[in-house]
C-alpha cells in the first residue's frame, strides 16, 4: 500500500457543546478528526487551535501508526491545555508523512442526534 | 507559521430560515462562514452575494486578524444592506492573503436541529 | 466579477424520498443542486442521470443566468422523463461556462427534519 | 461521454451502528459508498478496510458497470470478513477506472434520523 494524503490539513469550524443528553460516549457530543495514514511508517501530527479573540494554542502532538486510523476526540486533547467548550476554534494538522482528514460532530444538546462530517482542507 | 488556503471562496448554497424554534443565539437557526486566516498578517475579505433573480448585492467588508479565525453569521451582515431570509442566495468570497472557508448551517425550524457543515469550494 | 468554477461536476448520490411529513414546499422531502454562475455570460448545462440498472438519461437542460444562481430540485425535471422516487442515481452536469455546483438534500420522511449539503466533484 | 474521476479514494471515517430504530432497509442505521462509473467500461474496485488497533482487512472486490452507479452498503461486505458494527474505521478504494465516490451515512439508532454525506478525498 503507497502513501496517500496530504502533509497539511485545516478544520476551519470547530465548537464542542458543553451540553448532551446522553452520558454515554457514543451518544454524548464530541468533535472527531478522524485520520487514516495509509502509509507504511507512523505519522507525527503536530495540531494548532486557532480562536477567534486570543492567539493559538499548541501544538498538540499524536502519532498514528503505519496503516492505522486515530479517531482524535478534540474532547480528551488536554495537553497543553483542554480545548475550551462552546467556543468556536479552528485547527490546523502538520504531518510529516501524508494523511487524510475527515472531520465530524455529534451534537446531543436535543435528544436528537444531529451529525455531520466532511474532508477537512488540504494542502501539499 | 506559514500561510495556508485560497484567495478566492464560493458558498453556492445558502438559506437562512425566518423561523427558530429557539430564541438563544447558539440554538437559533443561522448560516456561518466560519474563516480561518492562519497567515502572520490581516486578511480583508470582500464579499459578494448572488440572487435566483436580481443583481448581485455587495461587497460586504470583514477584516480576519493574522491567526485568527472569524466565525461570520450571514445574520448579522447588514451593510450595505440585510441578508432576505427564507430566500436562496449564493455569497463569493475574495481576500488579499490566503484563507480557509468552511460553512455551517443549524436549521432550528422544527425543534430537532439539522446541522451541517461543508468545505467552501475554493481557487487560487 | 470574473469567472470562477469548473465546467463539469457530478452529485455520485441521488435519492428523493416519496415521502414527505410536510406539505409545504420548504419543509417536503426534497434533493437540490444549487449552481452559481459568476461569469457575465448565461452557462448552459446539460444534466444526465445515472442509475444502477439501466442505461442513463438526459441530457436535462437549463440556463443559469450571468451573475445568478440557480437552485434545480430534481423533483421538479420532466424533460426528458421524472427522476423516478426512492431509487438511486447520480447526476454529471456539464456546462459551457465554468460554474460551482453544491448538492443539498432535506428529508423529512420522520417529522424530525435531516439535511445535507455538500460541494459536488469537479473537473476542468 | 468521457471518462470523469479518479482512481484512489479515500473515506477517513467509517462507523456501523449496530442500533436501528427501523427495521426496513431504507431506515435502518447504514454507511453507503456512492460510486459512480461514467465511463465506457466497467470499473474494477479493490476496497481496503483499515482500523485503530490492528492491520487492514481486504480486498473487497466489486464492479460497476460501464455507465452505471452503484451504491454499496459497508452493511452487505463479507467477503473476506463483515465490517464490524460500532467500530471505527477507514478505507481506501483503488479502481482501473476513474471513478467518482461519495460516502453516506443514515444513523437511526434514535428515532430522528440524522443524515450525513461528503464527497470523499481523491488522488489521481
Amino acid at each position: 500500500m503507497e502513501a496517500i494524503g496530504r502533509n497539511r490539513w485545516v478544520i476551519a469550524e470547530g465548537y464542542i457543546p458543553s451540553e448532551s443528553s446522553f452520558s454515554d460516549r457514543a451518544l454524548a457530543s464530541h468533535e472527531t478528526a478522524c485520520i487514516l495514514n495509509a502509509a507504511n511508517r507512523d505519522a507525527h501530527v503536530a495540531i494548532t487551535v486557532l480562536f477567534p479573540n486570543r492567539g493559538p494554542v499548541g501544538p498538540y502532538r499524536v502519532t498514528v501508526g503505519a496503516r492505522r486510523t486515530l479517531y482524535l476526540r478534540f474532547n480528551d486533547l488536554n495537553d497543553p491545555q483542554p480545548i475550551p467548550r462552546d467556543t468556536d476554534y479552528a485547527s490546523l494538522f502538520e504531518s510529516d508523512v501524508p494523511i487524510i482528514l475527515q472531520h465530524t460532530r455529534l451534537d446531543s444538546r436535543r435528544a436528537e442526534v444531529a451529525l455531520l462530517s466532511t474532508v477537512a482542507y488540504a494542502e501539499a
